[in-house]
């Protein structure tokens, strides 16, 4: 068995590049239990703050990929991390469901459901509303600051795209007058620092596998790993940005990560 | 009795003008009273689309300023012309109140609540989610274009500021990635022309009498009507930007347009 490149860490991606909805992409379980089998270390990585880690540890076991919630880094641990160093323990108000809310408490910040905090914490948020929107003006204006876990615009569902993070960060900033100050979701170097720290390893050691040029491929090459574009996600074949982007490997699918 | 200014027909903004929430501004009555003795012809301008103008016309009647629903232009009237004129009895989405769905309703559109429209109407909207975020997201995919009542950010009240058009606006563009084309409110030719029309009056003949810098006098100016500030509302009497935006006049209030 032998691999496409040698990089001792992998990051994968996980929608669009080893499943799509609840469907496996053919071959993402063996390429994965070989990169294992080969002593490479492996963690995945999303910007979706709608799961917790144990969930995406569970739905990749299920799939065949048997994973633990400490190979799973997604924009909430990040988030929660982050601010964590900066601010430890603040008050927040959350426009955000409740795997992030208990990602926030799990690391012991105080979640309100007022405007009397030192942040406002802004996620993809399927219950975001008008009362949320007038709660994150009024602490701002009492002074809070802005941190966004995603810059997505939109989210791929098996239904097709629904409105992503950026939705309620552009309502915010746009109320408010005030610009987000960090989003710590890929492209941001937050998210793969936290990732490499996790595998232990030098960017140049590693190599990122994903679906999106404008996240996953920039980020790479940014930090100086190798990147690798699959076609199994948002981005076909023929997109005209990916000679831009300039992958060091676009594989039709994470299946051709097997070279033999 | 005279006047501060000498034309023939005057429009007014209401909330910080004529009054602040439900407090009649000192002396706004008796100015009113005169001018239109005086045989000018007065009209109100707001870019509120959260009332009906009956409710406004009852309000300013029952603060002493005896007013018909013709002699008030909002911006979901305005709205509901202009996209008649542009595409009659077309079927709308709206992210909007209720008296704002009425107009669209009594100018003969369909009102749908799902994506299949050709329009999608953007407004100030205490009901905002991202259900209608997402509707008009899926409504834009299949061609749909937008058009919003008032570019504010923040609508003042008597509890604070909240948010405005703008909030949800930014959130429409944001996730479908296009714009607005048409914004029919303040500071928009479009509202001043709905006005003037109201009035029978060429713009020369015409003084505009509001609050906000931005919108009231920059659209006054615009337009080539005579600019009065009053200091009763959102701009403070120190403000720098004053000089910048030159009104022809600024007076502390409403009741100064009477001179003697």
């Amino acid at each position: 068995m032998s691999f496409a490149l040698p990089h001792r860490g992998w990051l994968f991606d996980l929608d669009g590049t080893v499943y799509r909805g609840e469907a496996l992409i053919p071959g993402a379980d063996e390429a994965i239990a070989a990169l294992r089998a080969a002593g490479r270390r492996v963690a995945f990585l999303s910007n979706k703050p709608l799961q917790t880690r144990v969930d995406y540890a569970r739905k990749l076991t299920r799939l065949g990929i048997p994973t633990g919630e400490d190979d799973v880094i997604n924009s909430s641990l990040v988030l929660a991390r982050y601010l964590a160093r900066l601010d430890a323990r603040a008050p927040v108000f959350v426009i955000g469901e409740p795997p992030l809310i208990a990602e926030l408490r799990a690391h012991g910040f105080e979640v309100r459901g007022d405007h009397r905090v030192r942040w406002v914490v802004i996620a993809f948020d399927r219950t975001f509303d008008y009362a949320k929107l007038n709660t994150a003006l009024q602490a701002v204006r009492q002074g809070a600051r802005l941190i966004a876990t995603n810059p997505d615009r939109t989210c791929p569902t098996e239904d097709g795209e629904i409105p992503d993070c950026a939705g309620m960060t552009a309502a915010v900033e746009a109320v408010t007058g005030h610009t987000v100050e960090i989003i710590v979701g890929k492209p941001s170097p937050i998210i793969l620092e936290v990732a490499l720290e996790r595998l232990g390893l030098e960017a140049r050691e590693c190599a990122i596998v994903g679906d999106r040029l404008e996240t996953d491929i920039v980020m790479g090459k940014r930090l100086g790993l190798a990147t690798v574009l699959v076609l199994t996600g948002i981005t076909p074949a023929g997109d005209a940005r990916i000679a831009d982007s300039a992958p060091d490997l676009v594989v039709p699918s994470i299946r051709e990560l097997l070279t033999s």
